[in-house]
């Protein structure tokens, strides 16, 4: 199911929300809680989670242990899905450290760079390989279809056609660079310089009344 | 002035490609040309653009080094903002070492973390303190306004509250949790595994035609 993206955005605060609960040993939740704790309407919260197969019992609310499987069922976070890092920089080597994300279902399986002291190395004890061997490699390891893009904004748009080619279909675009793709291309853009513009403006702004994500 | 957000978001891709285009020797750029590589309507990009003290010439569009220049300025990337990292673990430490975010105007100037084994010492070069420090540090660089929350996601409210406590205004949010602060702090969320989710939620279905940032 296609779900709305603002519902989408949400549902993750909801379960690190109810996993927070768990840890506590509590064990119903209802939805106007959810809304005190996470300012979103206990409407919208309602709404959010009627996709999922899971229903608030009067008076009682939701079951935390059920609410924390059905999110994670439903947001794909307890399977696997693998994926390499192209551009092993800064950015590009801090993911490939970051296990957190394997909690999230992202398992990154190799790193992809042109710099010749990197080729042939192990990072964070994953293989680093040349660009150009990305075809070639993605035929033998098929099951990958994540690419997360952390290469120089300048060499952005000509290193997604090379992933695309290769037959990846999902982008995780971390370069401000704004990705030309065909339809069928899953791309997500974390435009973390757009939200540091974002910080600055506010910032060198007395009026806050506007919040992002 | 306080911009639309989805204004604030497209500027950084304005500056990346026209930073590309001065990479190129290019001096002049349409807004017809912005919108056929960025996909952005070019109605649009002219009223993005109107906000910015810059006038496209008539048959010949911006000025590239101009251009560059006023995005530069207008999203304050070319001033210095101190920054401290909250949570000096895989992402915060990655965080610390990417000096990509020098070139958008954050300087992080020191860590705060909780763990013995890294209190007093260095990570990449800055000091780490420990969370109960930093109410005191605070006061001893005040120019310091900006904290960056990469702390678990149960210590994530607990967290910001003592940041907002010390007296900073501006919180960049990474962990899922949806944090409540006072109305003068500045939030940005950079919702990582909510991009994950939106990224397995497309894959796992066939249609992908959305798309988001």
């Amino acid at each position: 199911m296609i779900l709305p993206e603002p519902t989408i955005r949400r549902l993750p605060w909801y379960l690190s929300y109810v996993r927070m609960l768990d840890n506590l040993h509590v064990e119903y939740v209802s939805s106007t809680q959810i809304s005190k704790e996470l300012n979103v309407q206990s409407s919208q919260i309602a709404k959010d989670l009627s996709f999922l197969n899971i229903r608030g019992k009067t008076r009682i609310g939701y079951e935390v242990k059920s609410l924390i499987t059905e999110l994670e069922d439903f947001l794909a976070f307890n399977r696997q899905h693998d994926a390499v890092v192209i551009g092993t920089g800064s950015l590009g080597t801090a993911l490939m450290q970051d296990h957190g994300l394997e909690n999230y279902g992202l398992n990154i399986v190799a790193g992809f760079d042109v710099r010749p002291e990197v080729i042939g190395e192990q990072l964070e004890g994953l293989p680093v390989y040349h660009i150009s061997q990305l075809a070639q490699w993605h035929q033998e390891h098929q099951q990958v279809s994540i690419a997360i893009l952390t290469v120089p904004v300048e060499n952005a748009q000509e290193t997604a056609d090379m992933v695309i080619a290769s037959g990846m279909t999902a982008l995780w675009n971390f370069t401000p660079y704004r990705i030309k793709a065909p339809e069928h291309v899953v791309i997500a853009n974390t435009s973390i310089y757009a939200h540091l513009a974002i910080i600055y403006n506010r910032m060198h702004n007395s009026n806050n009344d506007s919040r992002q994500d």
